[in-house]
């Protein structure tokens, strides 16, 4: 998903300082596309002078008159909201949103709603996400400023963004990785083996099979490395029929 | 290190409203020690409207007349600042930083200095710090606001903090851990018991046992795997005795 097909909605924002503070985190992280429904001051002297130089988002912004329009077209929605009034929707953490959006391969922009300074989205509003994204935070003082919060979840965007752009760095190559069915046979091998050196006895196994795939699942076996176990099994295998 | 320990120094702030903006970011994430260094204007009725609540944070704020004062006493600096001049400087991301912070146990407090608006940190303040961080950002557009700065490193602090806080939560409990000195052991064992199952050639040991160090090292083996590993091997060599 690339970064253009993000989209932050401002809901009925009071302070005008606080939609230049919010364009100009954006575009430190490369948003651009900035949604306004209802602000009550706009354009403002204010958000031009908190926005320090970014002005082309400023520019670009979109002023809709509800909040259907402004989420128009979009495949999903993340709701920013301190107060969970609804405990059983879909919660993120920014960084679990950050790899969801990065993840995604749609070609529908994805929105992230913003609601008011002081109250938050509405219930009505919360209800139109397809997750919330809570960011963790104080609980005697968990309200944060809504440019701070949109700054915190485009950094996380622009980190998963940045680690996507980046494979060669991927310390390995995915394509080395083995596969889940030469896992399996790789197991089996590895069962016979140690039946057949008498390490593992058949009628009382324990639960030495599934320590060992806990073990090599949480390594992500190479296929160099799955080849080199299979060697060792088949040698110890091997020296025991002598 | 716990989080009272940390103590946020904002040299020569032009605008009150960032100052109110940093004090309100530091409490949403749970650090109340702010440091001004010549202030252009402190106190001030903007200050205190965008801490928006933080008022214990302004009310406990210290202003000092130079860096060095509001350094004293701080066993680690570290500097932000958009500009890298010294580009051999050890850089952190904000991820690490918060890491690093988190992972000490001084007595003494860390400082986390924050440049002007303007022109961030002078050469001489930078040389002060022990390691600078450098948030991610737009290469076009990379300086972010003060407050947004903080927000972001303070939100890094925070959540390093959570994770320390809840070690039941943590996957695997690290007293569980083999130790160097028993992965070394394990390591002389495998590398014994492959000769003398013959998979290992001693004079042609190609990279075969640094292939599985790497495998081992990178699964972090708990003494039970450990052990069972041992087991394994212990019995195939046993086989080649008969």
């Amino acid at each position: 998903m690339p970064l253009s097909h993000i989209r932050v909605v401002l809901v009925e924002t009071s302070h005008p300082g606080n939609i230049g503070a919010v364009a100009r985190a954006m575009k430190n992280m490369r948003l651009h596309n900035l949604y306004l429904v209802n602000p009550r001051i706009y354009p403002s002297a204010e958000a031009t002078a908190r926005a320090s130089g970014a002005d082309d988002v400023l520019a670009a912004t979109r002023v809709c008159a509800s909040v259907d329009e402004a989420l128009a077209g979009c495949s999903m929605v993340f709701g920013a909201s301190a107060r969970l009034r609804t405990i059983s929707w879909p919660q993120l953490s920014p960084r679990e949103c950050a790899g969801l959006i990065l993840a995604g391969n749609s070609q529908a922009p994805l929105a992230l709603l913003i609601g008011r300074e002081h109250s938050g989205l509405t219930n009505d509003e919360l209800e139109r996400c397809n997750y919330l994204v809570h960011i963790p935070s104080n609980p005697e003082f968990s309200s944060l400023n809504i440019a701070a919060a949109v700054q915190i979840l485009a950094y996380e965007i622009f980190l998963a963004h940045l680690q996507q752009q980046a494979p060669v760095q991927q310390e390995r190559n995915l394509d080395e990785l083995a596969t889940a069915d030469e896992l399996e046979l790789l197991y089996a091998h590895m069962h016979q083996a140690l039946i057949d050196i008498e390490f593992l006895d058949p009628a009382n196994p324990r639960q030495l099979m599934r320590r060992l795939r806990r073990l090599f699942n949480r390594a992500h076996l190479e296929k160099m490395e799955l080849n080199i176990l299979r060697g060792i099994f088949a040698a110890a295998q091997c020296k025991d029929k002598f």
